[in-house]
């Protein structure tokens, strides 16, 4: 499995169509780490107005998984456990990950994730994944 | 903590502006289950082109969440495991969550995503969560 | 990977030390899924007198394993999640476990745990659990 | 719920009847932070002669639980993800735990497993655990 670049990460990022449509910034990928960023926008919001638990989840699995692409290349998730400490409100979120244990056939991640409101930072949530590397890496749907 | 109906809920659904915008229907929701659909969009694929994991968990824990609050009134997500089975493709998507134990400080609950294709229902992913009931029920955020 | 039969489970069972210890029986391993039982001895106690969580879970993982291997051969565990419903009191316990996904790089399990005090059965607690199949099968550590 | 001392956890730790039969030995337990070490015996083994996952699972709970006493008084697990990263070999078992986030209803911790033999520690688990403040604190079963 062909392990990618930030660049590459961040070319692989714009063929998600979810990721592109929330706004998904990668900040960093290397060396078994990797920073996500997106901002609130108003169609990502749960019933009280905070950032909606798919979001926090998508934004702690990504992060993973392009922190594991740094390491394994590309994989695909198995398993994710997340735990939600705080509401996710903020002008931004910023989803930080590194890779607990890289092996042949699986990769442990964990990432946390902080909502940014001006210059404070809050720990809204966490998540630890298990992933599987692809054989054969990267197969992005063609688009017509 | 009041227990909703499922009119009040499929509009408690409709507050979250996420749930909107994917497209979430309340096909079920009483006794402690929930049923809940999404067509395909375009907008929520992964790099492959299917159904991202964050529309995955938001399905499997907004089903979990509505199924908790026929039992126990409004509740908060504090604990969400996905177990992803399967690649998630389909024409539409099929959350179906159960109460497994309602208490007072907590309430437990497990779902199942079936990816819906013409005839065929596949089961892609499971999930379990653990949730808080609300003091006060739902204050969604008031819109101007 | 070769599969198990229960007789060659049961004796699976047998050269785990720890299962010997705490009293693991095999009441069924066949077809995806799989039932184990112990009794309450003093010795496995948390500090209000309950079954531990170490207990718990064990018998949780090793239900779940068992199931996978009459599917998959021998497994190992990756990922567990355990959901801990109710105080662990009874005289006996009783760990029912069934395959939901067995492919060849992952075989995925989810299993419950019954507290039994005469004719009373009550639901404890519930996991799933990540497996992966262990090439070459069980090699038992051999003891001199 | 009363905050209790490194001295009286390690009381707490003696009066769990499975942790004394471990062997569990509270090293650190203050500030949310929480260290809990065993030395290997023979009748903690799996099949293949690591130490059991019921023990991993063990370690890694009790220390997140000793962490959050510290913080926020007893209390009882209600959800625990274990990610089994490497084989658990060793002489002896070292579990560091520490308080992601402490709530009047609800305590939020992470752990990890380091299997130890001679000089060097290997990581070979982490966990993250959903805590509840019990009311009243400790209530040991009183035995005659």
């Amino acid at each position: 499995m062909p392990i990618l670049s930030q660049t590459e990460i961040a070319a692989l990022n714009e063929t998600a169509s979810f990721n592109r449509w929330a706004g998904f910034t990668v900040v960093k990928a290397q060396d078994g780490e990797a920073i996500l960023e997106m901002p609130w926008h108003p169609n990502c919001g749960q019933y009280a107005g905070h950032l909606h638990a798919g979001l926090v989840s998508a934004l702690l699995d990504t992060a993973c998984g392009f922190a594991a692409v740094t390491a394994s290349g590309v994989v695909v998730t198995s398993q994710m456990s997340v735990n939600f400490l705080a509401p996710a409100e903020g002008d931004s979120f910023r989803a930080e990950a590194t890779v607990t244990k890289s092996g042949r056939r699986q990769v442990f991640g964990e990432s946390r994730l902080f909502a940014v409101q001006g210059d404070t930072s809050t720990l809204v949530a966490t998540a630890t994944a298990v992933m599987v590397p692809i054989e054969g890496g990267a197969k992005p749907k063609s688009e017509p």
